[in-house]
């Protein structure tokens, strides 16, 4: 439970009344009594309001407003408001300025605009978290602490550069390790010292984000840059924990962001919050899996959901309205992978700069009789009503998926053999078969403990990391079923090749050898002929973009390549390794080929589905002290209905007893007790 | 009359004999005769010849020139030379160079170069214009002045920041007033010092032309921008004043041009001035638009056609040839809209740099025996023909259609609900509606008297400047239809947001409420069901872009939404108030729709075509004495016919009397006299 | 005979063994050995590793490279390894590093880095060759010198910038040649002192690569940037050639190169060599004119085919393996089109920075059981079969096509008719109708001897050099066949046009007059109608881009246009001039016409095709002593046959004589011996 003071589902957002008057703070709580709301974030951006110069801090008004918000009955997630510094600062430390990739020194303007490495910036962040801390360590509404605000973005200063060297020199003790880590003898880029080594942008090694000369320099960049905004967020951190060293301390976290290592980031977090943006074309297995992504990086600790719209967005190209029911719905969807809070962005609407037409609680309208205020009220009622039951309930999984930012950062970097690679979107595809038999997945690292799991797929696995293989043979050794994909085993940590033959060390877990890697044409195909019936495959599905020529070296053939002068040769293999077996899937197949496989390994392991529904209709299981609460949600546009068999079922939102064929509205939820 | 020293349409053009030797310039003076060319713009861009150093000038050739070409029968229109600067002050004087958006300084190079805010560029600038104004006063040559050239382009250099926290103080007065007028409590941008404010580009708060974090900041650096230049413009159009007080000063506009807000300038310029550049694909429409707009800017006065290609261009991506007739038809156009001179860029064609490739009246071939010169001589002796006859007419509309440039800078500034909302293309939609109906139309301004028209159109009225609601209302109820559409009455002229309901001001005037703004994909449809038979309008059209989700207050409902989920919810209202009407058009229709609504409001208001024509025929009128003048232009490639009923007419090009049935060649024009 | 140590076809390629421990050098051996590699490129990226700071080299590595190459029978092409500057080079003098276009100074990073007017630069790359020849100047391993590498891009420093001054006062002498020259009177750009002016880049007079305010500006940039590259090429060049007078000094080319006018370049080139790169789309015609063109930057002088990939490359988006026996293929086409060498990049594939997925004789796998080894070895054994049967044998041409590089800057500088113009497109497709018929063609400059050609081709002859038109007078009048098209004769060496009717200079040889350019919409087209059957040619064709409106003067009307206002207007003509004749094609036809055109062409002038065989079968022949070499290659995916009629010939391959018809299997070669 985040806090014993709000047993139940958080229930609020992002709020900022310093864009107001006061009589307008004050119809504000007359509405969120009405929604039912019962937390609001503060601060995010009032960095330049709390202080107005180096030395005067101004808190006067947010004692006022957590006060009155408390009294109100609403908790508080009080930010630092350090997500934007103040234009003072901007004007005088110029350090505090980002440098672009371009090599452009910004001016001030934006927000996520700080240099992590700027002195200054660190000084003065540092000391406002540690300000709030001292000055609200015992005030009863605070909740939870929210550090700055989505973290992300580059720099490319002076500063960073020498904070770069500083960070390599830990990394790699002396230029001739980073010389090799880098095979800097390419191109004749051998480095004599250290101040030879400059940032990899536009001005030196790099064409925009997915092209570099030296993976290897670009790659460490980005664990560079990762770290750099970490440090500033553990500084943050600490100054509050000096304080308060019970605090519940977060920063909002953004699903797949390329450019933060959010596992590394997780390990300094006392629980993790996001903030989920759903587009209308969107599909729900990929907010699915974000979700469970976020609920992975803690290891399936509840998490917060700590940003979400209540209608339209403004940053989008086409900014539609939700469409009635599906706010509820992917709140709901969220509590189902994980989230025990549910919050927006924002509580009410600004009337000017790019927010503006971004939804809110309360819309400019200003009043209660809206369809979206009504909405949020329905839900707040329901979440009052739910109480405790669902909080600290867990998601238990037997599939695991891996996913490694580092990985993403390197095969993205790579030049060759396709720029259509893309590893998110590998990913998801391996999730979304199996959220279409829902079946339950966690989203792991390359740290996690797999021996509860059954089956492990990591798809394109192009970077193995030192002791992964060997972790990977264990567990196959031991039982477990492992798939991987084309592009998979190919380099190490430092993007160096592994030679020898690919898949490097993972070739005596899959038993084989990849000679070559075609990349075809956006519209080359070939074909994965299954050469026996296996499970429900058979005949012919169509693949594309990458084709791995492989041979077997002890593997069995599953399926092979039906055109081209690799006609004949092997695209799906099965190697038995001890107690279990390794899949090799060579290229990437139609969505009918993955459904056939995910089906057939999860028979093969005995892992059936959460319940038997219809397309669109989502179920996950959350679990707390031996009882199951099945969220049953529907995405389709109409009702349906699917059948429970003997399951006693009651439906927490209604009331309901149900067993045997339920119905569930268009865009309906229910959430099912079990025993 | 522009001078009563050539009482007839000028015709002629930008002429550029330094580029050549004398036998050249004696050559082109015959040529000029016998194609009728009595006026030549000079001096466009000669500074660097003018003024070869900071104290010498040399106008020598000027003198030999004007004097040459006034011998010879051919007027002057005298430019100022400061459409690009030397070399030399470039090199000397760094602030005439520009800072680009991305805060690149320019190097020498181009035309429109010159900072605005740059002290040297101000006041070498101020002092050619005057030198030449005491020089040439008394020249009988001389007919109207021509200040710099197409001025725009935008500058970000610190002189421009400073003068932008300048211009700041003088709207603001103080830096609460500008806080709260861009609402930088949001992002915690609240400003404390005048210097902390910094221009917004794309090192500071913008991302490209349409994108920007604070609308309030964007917007006034658009004023800034415009007014910076037409400061320069003034100090020029002063230094002429101060020598000669009853010249005719202009400077050459283009149309639609989005970086200045033309209406402000108008009010400066004895006479508007315009380069009109439509391209093989650009509809009729929008070009007889574009020509209302420039009539519009001084309340209906005669403008210049300043510029116009003989046939070809250079710059677009594939520069037809303007088929034969089709020069004559768009001179005529033009004329019919308003203009009182036809003039060319350019006489005679460049052999080197970019513009070789445009068009002129003297070809590269250099001698008489060109389609193209042929068609310009055609032209010449027609418009001698004409004499003065219509010189200083009058177009009559009892419909106006309002543009704003400030709206138009905020609607495209607008983050959200939409990227494919393009305020001109609205404007052009409703424009095209009653063009298609031969319908005049005045383009007016905020600022426009309203009591002389009938119907007052105001498509996305998104911004509503103090007064303008009531101004609308008191037009509306003294019996006035008043038409807007989607995404209006939202925003003050600061860009905020006026809270409690769209459409904010104008809600009494259209009796609804505008609770969402659904953004639709760009093949994302709804439709528009027509309740009863409206006029010519029944059943179904489509529409889409942007969908207002509204309830009446007041209004009746001629059409409802057709399809999701705000199925049967209002899409066209009309609000009976006092003695007017006021629709709204809550999507983006079909053109038949909007076909039959203008024919319907035409009809309910006594409004008829000035004539009617087949498809692809415009008809317009210019009035003086009480006597019409009808310019009939097909524009078809195709003769067709049209019906003069009972008026009699004359054809002023042929001398033939008229009435009935008549027959239009393709590409043909008629100027009909009518008592 | 390239030397006479290696009297075969050498082949090899670029070998790095500077990025890999000893033990693989010695693995690399043996397998050279088994694929009868005998040239390795070596110490093309050493810079760094050879010098360490400014005093000190190390070429220790390096004498033991050699010899140790030499000792295993593998003979070397030394690099300079000025190719990318050493990072320490560019930490302490920052005048080797290049400003871009957009004005941004790059910091160090990638290769081909080095600012071409760096004194830095060029005192340190003219050293170190310097240092290298003397060291190896008796090594009898050493067969070429390899300067620097792939020279390349464009520098905007502040030195070029000075620079470039010098190279105008020497080109112009007084500023009045130069304003001249580039019409600087537009938009009043007169210079009055050499320091006004600026580099015409993106901060000047340019907009991106084809966009330009003064094309002469920008014309005598490109001309500046490739005679600065040359500089510093002719610096090394003269340094190895003190130590090493009878050396053999190359620099490898890249075919179709825009940046430097390699016509220019070759003439200080000991023999020519170049890098091929085709891709899985490129058409084999295009490969065979990147060959011929290299073939006759030094009159038709066998080149070295310097690099080629033996299966994939990394940097295309999409990077295929080359299909089995392609590699072969294409190799062998390089030959027959004039090469004397077969070398790849590169013998060994790194395992780290950006070509790590570029292939390799020697895969990341590390022995020779790969597909890519065996093909490379089975070519080897080909190679060494051959021997030196073929070595300096020439190639035959009655057809020339021309191709000069200014011209194709002046084209694609140019601001208008249409920017869908792309000269190398237009080149490409007259040669590959002669391709198509199998008539070998060469690639001229305009300095070429034309008497040896019967038909000399030369589309879209825009700008004409001072003599040129004479030139080809004389060569038509003495019976040549001459054939140009639309946009020809249009500006002098300086892009200034030449007045008095297009194709100006051209316009006597022609016997036309074209008095005005259309230019077409991608998806508008336009007819020509052939009058009455010419050759295969009758009936219509389609044509697009340019439509030139023409009238003869003498010449013969073969083709009108079909359709729009200049229906009726000649669209081909021939003009007999002297003993010879001139045609003009006035659009840009569909490829049968082409086809057509040719073949009339052809038959006239008696030139039969090599042999004729079936579609996407090439023959070439390459001639020595009297004996024909018939080189035929196969580029379908099907086996065909040809007949050979009564030639007796004798495949050097496989040893087999032939008549009568033969059969050649998919991507088969043949070479056959005829005397």
């Amino acid at each position: 439970m985040i806090s014993s003071k709000l047993p139940k589902i958080f229930y609020g957002g992002d709020y900022n009344p310093e864009q107001w008057d006061e009589a307008t703070h004050q119809e504000d709580l007359r509405m969120f009594k009405i929604a039912g709301i019962d937390i609001a974030t503060i601060n995010v951006f009032s960095w330049a309001k709390n202080q107005p110069d180096e030395i005067t801090y101004h808190f006067e008004w947010l004692d006022e407003l957590i006060d009155s918000l408390y009294e109100s009955g609403v908790y508080v997630c009080l930010a630092t408001s350090t997500g934007a510094h103040p234009a003072w600062m901007a004007t005088k430390y110029k350090d505090v300025l980002r440098v672009d990739r371009d090599g452009r020194k910004r001016k001030f303007g934006g927000r996520h605009n700080s240099c992590p490495n700027s002195p200054t910036y660190r000084l003065y962040s540092e000391r406002i978290a540690g300000k709030l801390a001292e000055r609200y360590q015992d005030h009863p509404a605070v909740l939870v602490w929210h550090v700055s605000n989505e973290y992300g973005g580059e720099c490319y200063c002076d500063n960073c550069e020498r904070a770069f060297r500083v960070w390599l020199k830990q990394r790699y003790q002396n230029l001739d390790n980073l010389n090799k880590a880098w095979n800097t003898a390419f191109w004749g880029h051998t480095f004599y010292d250290w101040d030879e080594i400059v940032l990899p942008s536009n001005l030196s090694e790099e064409w925009g984000e997915r092209r570099t000369n030296f993976q290897g320099i670009s790659l460490d960049y980005s664990r560079f840059n990762s770290d750099s905004m970490l440090a500033c967020y553990q500084m943050e951190y600490d100054a509050i924990k000096r304080y308060i060293p019970d605090s519940v301390v977060t920063t909002n976290l953004m699903g797949f962001f390329k450019q933060l290592d959010y596992f590394k980031w997780a390990k300094h977090m006392d629980i993790v919050s996001w903030d989920s943006y759903p587009s209308l074309t969107t599909p729900p297995s990929e907010t699915a899996m974000a979700n469970d992504l976020m609920r992975g990086l803690k290891d399936g600790m509840p998490f917060m959901l700590m940003e979400q719209t209540p209608s339209q967005q403004n940053w989008q190209p086409y900014n539609s309205l939700k469409r009635p029911g599906v706010m509820r719905l992917q709140s709901y969807q969220t509590v189902a992978h994980g989230a025990d809070t549910v919050m927006f962005f924002q509580l009410r609407r600004s009337i000017g700069a790019c927010e503006k037409y971004h939804g809110a609680v309360i819309e400019h309208a200003g009043h209660e009789n809206t369809r979206v205020f009504r909405e949020v009220t329905q839900l707040g009622q329901e979440l009052a009503k739910l109480g405790d039951r669902i909080l600290d309930s867990r998601v238990e999984s037997k599939v695991a998926i891996l996913f490694d930012w580092e990985n993403w950062w390197a095969i993205e970097k790579s030049s060759g053999p396709s720029v259509a690679l893309n590893y998110v979107e590998q990913i998801h595809k391996y999730y979304a078969a199996f959220y279409r038999q829902n079946i339950q997945v966690d989203m792991i690292s390359v740290d996690t403990d797999l021996s509860s799991y059954e089956v492990v797929v990591a798809p394109v696995l192009y970077m193995v990391k030192p002791g992964f293989a060997n972790k990977l043979e264990t567990f196959t050794k031991n039982g477990g079923t492992f798939v991987t994909t084309f592009f998979s085993g190919v380099v190490n940590e430092n993007d160096l090749v592994t030679v020898g033959g690919y898949p490097g060390e993972l070739r005596d877990l899959l038993g084989i050898w990849v000679e070559e890697i075609d990349a075809l044409f956006p519209d080359q195909k070939n074909k994965m002929m299954i050469k026996n019936t296996f499970g429900k495959l058979s005949g012919e599905y169509e693949c594309g973009l990458l084709c791995d020529l492989l041979h077997t070296e002890g593997a069995e053939v599953i399926a092979e390549y039906g055109e081209d002068f690799y006609q004949g040769m092997p695209s799906l293999t099965r190697n038995v390794f001890g107690l279990g077996e390794a899949y090799y899937v060579a290229s990437d197949p139609e969505t009918s080929f993955l459904d056939g496989l995910v089906d057939k390994i999860a028979a093969d392991k005995g892992i059936g589905p959460t319940l038997v529904t219809p397309d669109g209709v989502e179920v996950s299981r959350r679990v707390k002290d031996g009882i199951s609460y099945l969220f049953v949600l529907n995405f389709n546009k109409e009702a349906c209905s699917y059948d429970l068999g003997d399951v006693q079922a009651k439906d927490l939102l209604t009331g309901t007893d149900h067993q045997g064929t339920i119905q569930i509205e268009e865009r309906g939820v229910q959430i099912l007790q079990v025993k």
